[in-house]
């Protein structure tokens, strides 16, 4: 069995759409517009005012940085890149790449049930793209590295499933109790995993 | 025959074009506003209504995708990087580059048919540029691999201009019909590319 | 003790977003709207307004372009990429990639002490994710090369704390005497990392 | 004498900014608003209005493309990477990245004086740049690779000062008799760069 793509390239090309992501977040925080130039006390006023922009911002910039290190993760245990594997990924970047919008929305509209969902949605899709991997290299061994145990390999998809899309949506579900709830849960993921990494060591 | 060009540098360059591309279409779809900050039936509503900005989008990502594939795999079969290759894959560079705009007409007029036809026409002239790149490498087979077989390059070829240029060609005449039409050619071209190459393994 | 990421890919991470930031930095001068289209007068008058967005511009590509430097040298000194450095790392990232918006700030409002202080204080916080970076190696040398000499670095993290946090907040600070005091600190941090350099050698 | 920068590191660096360049360059070119979303005959004047956009945006498109040629030219022939090259390579990176301004304002005013020379200035200055690294390396030849010929590399470096900075600066000059003269100057210097280069094997 040959490598239909050259892994190197295949990870050049993901981690420059990581790259780009994570550096475009920023652009949807827009420069707000005061009526006096000078004012100190209305300009400040206006970037409180935009509390709401920056929170999302930090949320999706730490959970693009999780992704990157679990995409890390996973690459590092495969061998063969076949067409699976590869469209696979695709699907995890297409989802990635969306992960602008919802933040501007959530950004745009910090108390709405549907900004809300919306971006826990996305997340959860996205997370799942990553099962969806491991499930299709547990089912297809020969694409992984021979150092990898399959029992630990299959655990870590469960886990993943759990930690990721069902966590996700879970949130998504508390932002109808009460919106904070929801910022809370999907701050706290990309946290567990900074967190739950460094205890592994 | 030396090598004009580092072919590691031009592949990172044009994986970085492509990465770019990819990345830079969800910028297109702005944050929509609503009169009501906290109605999320309107919020809901004004999402649905960018429906055909989701589709273009969608259709481009793959096709970004697609592209890319095409060319790591023409890529792999090159051997000496002239000023020749070089500049046609310049021309396919600057066409993939130019796809957001397409895009982004498409999803503001999804129902005009100059929006249609403009689709399809550069991705036509995109389809070409590999076309012409390998029509290039066939009058000039010094660049190609050793264990590049000349009879299956040049059917290839024919088979590029085939599902290339000349469906997106049809496509575009379809939308004159109905501009769906149109629009399922431009998502079935890319579809196909992932699943032919699928069933060829 | 194993790395667990690989130097280079944590490389071309940070290299893809600092390259992103550095170039994203033009894209917050507007082209200015004039009545008349084609009178060189009014255009140019125009063009003279954006003098403080130049300003801003130029300060913050030569600052992006010394963290890089910065950057640059102290990854050659580190071996293993545990999660400590990682996350440190990240930090760092999230600091640079929110330069464009104060960036942007202080070209729209360059005499306002708010958008002064803002752009010292996020340049100061970005400086300061460097000296965490060295001190966390200092108390975990594991992760330095071994010709790395441990008194050296300590004056180096000292230093990098004193010309770089401690200065963009005394800088931050003369914007409440005279605005261009503070942008004369601004820029003069990056032309001492520029010449100092050069002197080293 | 070492390497103070890492050759690839600086390479890769320099090849991001570029392929962000030449990418963000049609972000300018925006979508065409029309009252009656279907009409097509509206859809197509409006695009046929963004032409001073599309020529604008192709100019610069090949201008970069040569930009990249001709900093992969250079960088074969260097070997050491001090601060000196380093900086002067900055300068480089900070007028390529100020292109997208140049060029939407001339793609906005296409007949004002004040554009056509603004684009021809920065372009001077980026093609200055070239030569400033070029002067320097004849300065310190101990930065360039053994099997650079000394007065080969000098009558190239003064072909790099007419070819560049002085026929940008008598191309703007052309614009005060007429605005497609220049227009026609600033096309013909990268297709020149093209042609001259296909001729040299």
């Amino acid at each position: 069995m040959k490598n239909l793509f050259s892994k190197s390239r295949v990870e050049a090309f993901s981690d420059g759409i990581f790259a780009i992501i994570i550096t475009l977040l920023v652009l949807e925080i827009k420069v707000p517009h005061i009526s006096n130039y000078e004012s100190s006390q209305e300009l400040m006023q206006a970037l409180f005012r935009l509390l709401p922009k920056f929170t999302g911002w930090i949320i999706s910039f730490f959970t693009i940085a999780v992704i990157w290190v679990n995409h890390h993760k996973i690459f590092k245990q495969i061998k063969h890149f076949n067409n699976g594997i590869f469209w696979l990924n695709a699907l995890l970047l297409l989802w990635a790449s969306f992960i602008p919008f919802p933040t501007a929305v959530l950004g745009d509209y910090p108390e709405n049930i549907v900004s809300i969902v919306l971006y826990g949605v996305v997340m959860a899709s996205m997370a799942l793209s990553f099962t969806l991997m491991r499930i299709y290299a547990l089912r297809h061994p020969e694409v992984l590295n021979e150092d990898v145990r399959l029992d630990s390999f299959r655990k870590g998809t469960w886990l993943s499933l759990l930690f990721g899309p069902v966590t996700y949506l879970l949130g998504a579900g508390a932002g109808f109790l009460h919106p904070w709830l929801a910022i809370n849960v999907y701050l706290a993921i990309p946290v567990y995993f900074i967190f739950a990494e460094n205890q592994q060591q």
